[in-house]
């Protein structure tokens, strides 16, 4: 269901401008208006669902494959591009900021000055054994549910 | 084709300890050993390919859909998580750091303190929709060729 006040379903539905990279009956693919660096794509299921776990599991298929074949587009192009990220934020708590589902594929290059800001007290510590254990158990039980 | 020193592959072939939580024929999902938060997942497609292009299509498509369902059993799990991010780093300028094609899913949760180091002077600024348009002509053809 189109939402009237979506953007990504007002681009989809031609009432605001877009730059169109492809459009098929499941996705459209259009260049991101603030880009982390020049070439930033996202790439946009046509149904509206804000979270990720709504989106036809054969949409988001279709949309994995488009972002190989972007990444492969970028490389070729003449945009500075010596890698690519492919990025969902699913949720506010994760920086989702267009409450429709979209993936983002962008060129980074070396020197660009993008990346993550964290502290060393909290992220990317070694953890250790027996919890990862637990994590993985706990998860597998709810992967099943 | 494995790589010796691959950690991956290591993982894969059990020659390094794993916290696993889901194995097929086509990946394997570990916790990863330096989480963002608790619960950060990595999707590992078992065929040995540092770079994305390269990656089997429908391993891909997979490994979108296994991402899907651990977005949701983090989000039934007692794991905090009010959102969920995805990230792929292809390319050491993108972040990479083991050289063996990888789809991170991780939990994210208001607070955390993670997210992005960039500068407003390089970095989300407003495009001009004429080079929008000129970016979405050149990534059409590169697509197509």
């Amino acid at each position: 269901m189109p939402h009237e006040s979506c953007t990504f379903c007002q681009i989809i539905n031609r009432e605001l401008p877009a730059s169109i990279i492809h459009e098929d009956e499941k996705v459209i693919v259009i260049v991101d208006l603030y880009p982390v660096n020049e070439g930033h794509l996202l790439i946009i299921p046509k149904v509206h669902n804000s979270e990720m776990r709504a989106v036809n599991s054969e949409t988001l298929q279709h949309a994995m494959q488009l972002a190989q074949q972007m990444n492969v587009a970028l490389r070729k192009s003449n945009i500075p591009c010596d890698g690519v990220n492919l990025f969902v934020a699913d949720g506010e708590a994760a920086g989702q900021e267009i409450f429709h589902f979209h993936l983002h594929v962008f060129p980074r290059f070396i020197g660009d000055g993008f990346g993550f800001r964290y502290d060393r007290a909290r992220h990317f510590k070694k953890s250790q054994r027996i919890r990862m254990d637990e994590i993985a158990a706990e998860l597998k039980i709810k992967l099943k549910l």
